[in-house]
């Protein structure tokens, strides 16, 4: 490797210094490579911030104010020691100011390149930015910037609670592979596209692009004097209601130049003319002043590349469409993170976001956005409110992570998260009762579920300490996996006590369920199902309880019915774990089917089947307030892929898992469920089974009155349910009798 | 006024709208005002950072990455509401994207103009930018900006002890008061100066720019190619030592094009070419390739304009030196915030500018760039670690807003401030040992001095418990200002409880001094000035204790000396304090004297008249280490104008003031001391004394053995000491016997 200059000396030897940052672009070895790194959570959070503040909200900026809302540290050290075999010569590029310290030794500036000797070196590169986050790209090769490398902020070793002077974790990535791809300069794909219909409406032009869609809406030939008011539809009705619409656009035509009032952008009148503001809309109603003129709209797609990894088919067409429009709905709202709705709200929500990555493990398989959220919802330390500011939402935020593992196997990301996860578990243990339980604080906001009746959000209500003893669990689990034995024991202590106070404080007898809350240690009259359901899947109540939450809750119309595909997830979820997978094909249809026989093509924020017409588009008492495309109503890939397909990890990243694959109802059902490198592919029908995979050791469990049969390894039965170990790479066939 | 449309009604009359915005600029009414505000602290420390990242050595760029560096908020909300009387176009800039609510009404877009009409009206403006701190700027009249509007951030109201959601404070605002100067565009003046000699050096040239100066190196007529090496020296020898010189550049001459090497900075070779970074230094040393010339080159000096309000002239050519040379380094260093130096270090540090905002009052009686600095040291809530690090640091911080109340009389900064105030009490009151006392903890710093021999710094340390005990009372005062009751009972206590251990823990009766610090209990041996001298000029010790400390610390050679002008400044305060003037006069022509003697042009950071040649350069292990312009060297102009002039305030802003001057040793002095609206001016021989002043009710004092008369007043006299009422706007002249 070339012209070998020490650095090491180049404070004192200028004539060196030259040498080291006139080596031409040709030394970089050709295998050389790199990407570009950060501190963990700064570029997400700043990344969020942007996409987070791109709602309007009929014309207006609207920004989650309430929220906490973090930045990127303004400067932050990187740092990695090698050893090198080898001499190397590496390239650095940095957004921002940047030194670079080889060895213990200043370089002088800001060198572009330093040719490093073979043996042992370290190399600790600073970076100051307040525009956006500081990153840092070096090619080559020991020293190729990835997450091996080390980084500290001038924040992180000042927390009370680490006073050891340098706390450095690994470098954060994503897949900004070249120098040229600065991360501060993301933006996600755009694709054009063309309305499926034009028509002349009132005074104005009524376009229809055939689905929900996303992007940037294009004039093509706009040419005269005079304003253009552009009203975006989810639905028909919403598109041709412009004072009354969610989102809307103005824009000002004179000559050359067309305005955007919103933006104040300027633009010269090119032949096609791009809206600064990415919107959603299926519809798009035009009323141009007599002046103006355009010779047709097109539309500038965006969206976050995906590889549709999981799949599904069956013999029914109304659930393959609920598949396929679920499957949409989540890539609609899988953006820079995983985002509730597209039209009205575009934030990052922890509950929402829950959800999405479990339908995410059943489709896309995408880690990275996944990762991406956590930060972003997260913020950084020290901790002053709950994330979102919601409760509940702060202990979804844990769930989320240990989901994370087990789907993907990253222990990576785990020991990045984990001191937050430390410090956010403190601000929750810090703020409990005399009881030890959590309750509503001064400025949180209980959320639970949208619901039609009022429901008491007051003391100790029964949901979120579940919520709360199940993030409990999780640190138990995440301390193991980091070994940390203190932590564990801490932890663990403190599942235990609070799970064994769960039965006694909230179970009525009389009733058979969890009633909702606890006043002044005395048990209120309402029994919701949120509680419930949620005892059931997490396991927390017998099988004998479980019946009587199935009888005396969820199949129960005196208890309050749940109308957001937000909570009919877990309440679906509660019967699939019973079994009850004809019970929940029944419900799929009916909730599922009956958006899309009302013309669905993503699923809604809520959605009520008594409602009908203008009803169905209402919400926050606002005429076109709902969102027709919200994350939360893709459910049905994730139930049908876990209960039905039947595939889960019992393992971290399917290193083992099971393949219980149930009809429900279906005649025959087909799909793949993705691995992290690879996928399980399942088909039944009332005679077969077929299972084969790329990865891990699975357990098919199925039941069966006869003797079944198998191609491949041996079959073994215990209690009428048989079971068979599927080896990667072979195609198991068994017969059923 | 024009075209009045009520907005009010914006969203649901989408014809009005159009008004709203397209309003014409000569709509505005010509007697309309506005400034740009922010919230209090984003854009001081932003700016704060821009310049502490600007620190260079040898070459690399060298944050300060050990403290505590915050951002802007991203998103920030400004409110006011109005009675207007007659109608008022308003004309709305905000640097970031921006929503308006009017009247609880949503307008559309971002409107730029909006016309509101007579009556009650309130506004509601969200600002977003992560580049730079969101600002705001409203022209108009009753609804311009400044600093009675109201700001919130996302982040204030949800701090734990502030359980209310929305805390709203004034807005901060400086000198931008048009829309075109936006605060993110501030830069520092420049002037165009050239050198004044020229000469060949070794193999390149040496060019002096006569004294200590800042800023650009410009090169006149560069051409040809290949590089050239740029030695910055505040001293003869730095600039001629290229490779240990703290500041040096390197250029690289490539026909049309110059590459900055530090900053990759390339330029066409324009016929000046000026340097991207700006330096401190009084020699350049050039060294050329032979490829490369240039005709000349000259500097653009940067500073902040400030007026010279104070001043000073006696008959000792020394001392109007020392005061001239004090009032330039003042200047030198006061920049976007008071910095320690311009060479090496050029950061904000809370015990220098504690100095800065002291000298300041009797030069510049700059308030702005006292609160700048004040925001920016401070930094943001929660409170994790001390300002600075440094344990001392943060108690300065307090001391300095209580001074800057004093001499300015400003309560809307004090308001604006003090719930800092309070939560960074709260963080030291968090860290007291069991005795109620602070001590170092890991990760502080505990600075003290610079000394030239080792000093325990362990346990309780007296001084540190006098800036704690001093702390709390300004504490106290502020809570009366505040009219806060509550704080002022509970700071009151706690003062008072410290103050009672002072003398008990450290008071040593044998040495007839304060020891250093007491570990585990036990009085140290050591007896360090520090605490002795506090102790006199805040008064916490009686006059016989004062005369104790005097004999036994201050005049006794045994106890280590000190050698930073920084702790002189308080050394020679506490020798004023007790009325030594002459012997302070004698030190200061010894030691600033002596600096002056050896060329001095601008005062350093250290100085010990027991060294020579190079030495004086060398610090820190480094030949030119030390900085030779340091704003704590700049003392002798604070001193000379509180205890020669003798002028103060008693009551805040001046309201009242008391002028004792003194000769100490000098046959006359006059000068001028500002108040926030003029000036009190002095002069005083050994017959005569004349004051005037433009506001305030000042005090004279003074003694005089016979019988003293006056032009005005009545001369009063109480144990030799003689006392008279001056008046604004008269000229008193007093005759001594």
């Amino acid at each position: 490797m070339k012209r070998l200059i020490s650095c090491v000396v180049a404070l004192s030897a200028a004539a060196m210094i030259l040498n080291a940052t006139n080596v031409c672009a040709a030394d970089i070895s050709a295998e050389s490579k790199g990407t570009w790194i950060w501190y963990p959570g700064d570029y997400e959070i700043w990344l969020g911030n942007e996409m987070n503040n791109r709602r309007t909200e009929r014309g207006s900026f609207y920004p989650p104010y309430l929220w906490r809302i973090d930045s990127a540290y303004p400067i932050v050290e990187f740092r990695k020691s090698a050893k090198l075999t080898q001499p190397e010569t590496i390239e650095i590029c940095a957004e921002g100011l940047y030194n670079v310290v080889m060895d213990g030794q200043r370089l002088f500036g800001a060198p572009q390149k330093v040719d490093i000797p073979a043996g042992e070196h370290s190399l600790i590169i600073q970076v100051f930015n307040q525009k956006t986050p500081p990153t840092l790209f070096i090619k080559g090769n020991a020293f190729a910037t990835d997450s091996s490398w080390l980084v500290c902020s001038s924040e992180k070793k000042r927390l009370p609670e680490k006073n050891h002077d340098f706390e450095y974790v690994s470098a954060d990535c994503w897949n900004f592979d070249s120098i040229e791809q600065k991360p501060s300069d993301f933006k996600l794909n755009t694709e054009p596209k063309e309305a499926v219909s034009r028509k002349t409406a009132g005074d104005g032009e009524l376009f229809d692009f055939g689905r929900e869609t996303f992007g940037y809406l294009r004039f093509h030939g706009l040419k005269g004097k005079g304003s253009i008011r552009i009203g975006y539809g989810e639905s028909l009705e919403e598109a041709q209601d412009w004072k009354e619409a969610e989102t809307s656009d103005w824009i000002t035509v004179d000559g050359d130049n067309v305005t955007n009032e919103i933006t104040h952008q300027v633009a010269p009148n090119e032949k096609i003319f791009t809206m600064s503001g990415s919107k959603a809309f299926r519809y798009i109603y035009l009323a141009a002043d007599k002046g103006v003129k355009y010779d047709k709209i097109s539309m500038l797609y965006e969206y976050l590349p995906e590889e549709y990894k999981g799949s599904f088919r069956c013999n029914d067409e109304e659930v393959n469409k609920m598949w396929d429009v679920g499957a949409y709905t989540l890539h609609l709202t899988t953006r820079e993170t995983f985002i509730d709705g597209i039209k009205r709200d575009r934030w990052a929500w922890s509950g929402d976001a829950l959800q999405s990555y479990l339908m995410n493990y059943y489709l896309f398989f995408d880690k990275d956005t996944v990762k991406r959220t956590t930060w972003l919802l997260r913020t950084k330390d020290p901790v002053y409110c709950h994330i979102n500011t919601i409760l509940d939402y702060t202990f979804y935020w844990f769930l989320g992570i240990y989901d994370y593992y087990m789907y993907t196997g990253d222990d990576s990301f785990l020991k990045q998260i984990y001191p937050r996860m430390q410090t956010l578990m403190e601000f929750v243990l810090n703020r409990r009762n005399d009881n030890g339980m959590v309750e509503g604080q001064p400025g949180d906001w209980v959320f639970i579920d949208w619901t039609d009746f009022p429901m008491d959000k007051s003391g100790e209500i029964s949901f979120e300490q579940i919520l709360f003893c199940k993030s409990l669990e999780t640190m138990v689990l995440c301390a193991d996996l980091m070994g940390n034995k203190a932590d564990h024991d801490r932890y663990s202590a403190l599942a235990s006590e609070l799970r064994a106070k769960l039965i006694p404080t909230f179970w009525n007898e009389e009733k058979g369920a969890f009633i909702n809350n606890v006043v002044n240690g005395k048990q209120s009259d309402a029994v919701t199902r949120y509680a419930n359901m949620f005892a059931i899947f997490f396991n927390y109540i017998s099988p004998e309880k479980q019946q009587l939450v199935k009888k005396n809750v969820l199949l129960n119309d005196q208890v309050m019915k749940i109308s957001t595909p937000y909570m009919r997830f877990y309440e679906l979820e509660a019967f699939c774990a019973m079994g009850e997978q004809e019970t929940v094909l029944k419900e799929m249809k009916d909730y599922w089917g009956g958006m899309i026989k009302l013309g669905a093509t993503s699923f809604w924020e809520k959605y009520n089947p008594e409602q009908t017409g203008r009803q169905h588009l209402e919400m926050y008492g606002r005429p076109y307030g709902k969102s027709l495309c919200h994350a939360w109503g893709a459910s049905p890939i994730y139930l049908l892929g876990k209960y039905y397909l039947g595939v889960k990890p019992t393992k971290k990243g399917y290193e083992e898992y099971s393949v219980a694959p149930v009809l429900g109802g279906l005649e025959w059902m087909e799909g793949d469920v993705p691995t992290p490198h690879g996928k399980v592919h399942v088909y039944r029908d009332a005679k077969t089974i077929k299972v084969s995979s790329d990865e891990g050791i699975g357990t098919l469990y199925f039941k069966c009155a006869g003797t079944p049969k198998t191609n491949k390894g041996t079959l073994k039965s215990k209690d009428g349910e048989w079971t068979l170990t599927i080896e990667p790479g072979t195609k198991v066939v068994v017969t059923l009798e």
